[in-house]
């Protein structure tokens, strides 16, 4: 099966192009869900893309540069954040989707396989640290509006209170065999917000 | 050269046994260091050990093994904690001494390369956790200290309190490109400490 096999050519521009890509990079997270990095080959990915091998090779070249693509894709559908009026009930809720997210077997596997292969690629690492940033951009207004609102000091860094909502996650995932659930993930959002109520993320410490 | 090489016969029971080992772990820790994960060879091991290849592959057989191997090691050779008779000296003495070691070239990448091991091998996996769990006992007396001189709530998860300070430099090496400084350390600890003091590692939370 081609490329050619994927659907009739259209006037939309780009449409049987994005839909390669979609199909790609759907087969390549699936691979590197199942198998892991060490499992992520770009015939294997072809095949289960139903795209042909020529046009993997192509347009992606290398393993590294399917996953930097995958990221950047996985950027773009980012969720947009919850609005719940209080900082705990914000990061709280960001906690519970990290921790929904990281304890599905499918995406907890890619999760795991995509920092895998950032510390083998610096292209993959790039890729990798902007999905991260996009994340943390969504979810920063919570802390930026708990700022508004008087419950954090002025002079809060407001990136570094929604990456200590994720931090113990991951560290938990990469680092013990411990379920993510509920619990640990509301925890995560009362540490956070408890250590930007004391000041711990303020830009001018004493 | 052989395994016969490294040294003549001793009568120390396991003496030879116990150098070879040590020869071949510094040199798989070189090599994940130099090249990641993925250029882990034995036969490059074995050369670098200066060691018989056969010993190298009857003895650890798969590189997954010798990464496993090499955890244990490492746990091993943990270094024992501070006491300073503050939670905030204790737990900065060890965000410091966590954020030095991965910001340390060769140690900064071998971590990254045995936790990208981890994610690949179920074996690895679990060298991983005794490492961690080993390195958290190890540092767990400075919150029970803390809860014994009435500094933390009494039903505190004196664990979690330690986890919680390495967590965000983990996260910082894996989902960053951002320096691991004193700095970074301090409000690590800061944020830990904080958050134990408003319960938030209570076990049983309202």
């Amino acid at each position: 099966m081609t490329s050619e096999d994927i659907g009739p050519g259209t006037a939309r521009p780009g449409g049987r192009t994005a839909r390669v890509r979609s199909a790609v990079l759907r087969a390549a997270g699936d691979a590197l869900a199942e198998h892991g990095l060490a499992g992520l080959d770009l015939a294997d990915v072809a095949r289960r893309a139903e795209v042909g091998k020529t046009t993997v090779y192509r347009r992606w070249g290398t393993p590294a540069t399917l996953v930097a693509d995958l990221l950047a894709d996985m950027a773009e559908q980012s969720l947009p954040r919850t609005e719940s009026g209080t900082l705990l009930g914000d990061l709280r809720a960001n906690a519970r989707l990290v921790a929904r997210t990281l304890a599905d077997p499918r995406q907890g596997a890619l999760f795991k396989a995509v920092i895998a292969a950032a510390t083998c690629d610096t292209r993959t690492a790039a890729a990798l640290h902007r999905f991260y940033d996009i994340r943390v951009s969504e979810w920063e207004p919570c802390a930026r509006q708990a700022v508004e609102r008087g419950e954090l000091p002025a002079d809060t860094d407001t990136r570094e209170v929604i990456r200590a909502v994720s931090a113990p996650l991951y560290y938990r995932l990469l680092t013990t065999g411990e379920p993510l659930d509920e619990a640990t993930a509301d925890r995560a959002a009362e540490a956070a917000a408890a250590a930007a109520r004391a000041g711990a993320f303020r830009t001018a410490r004493p």
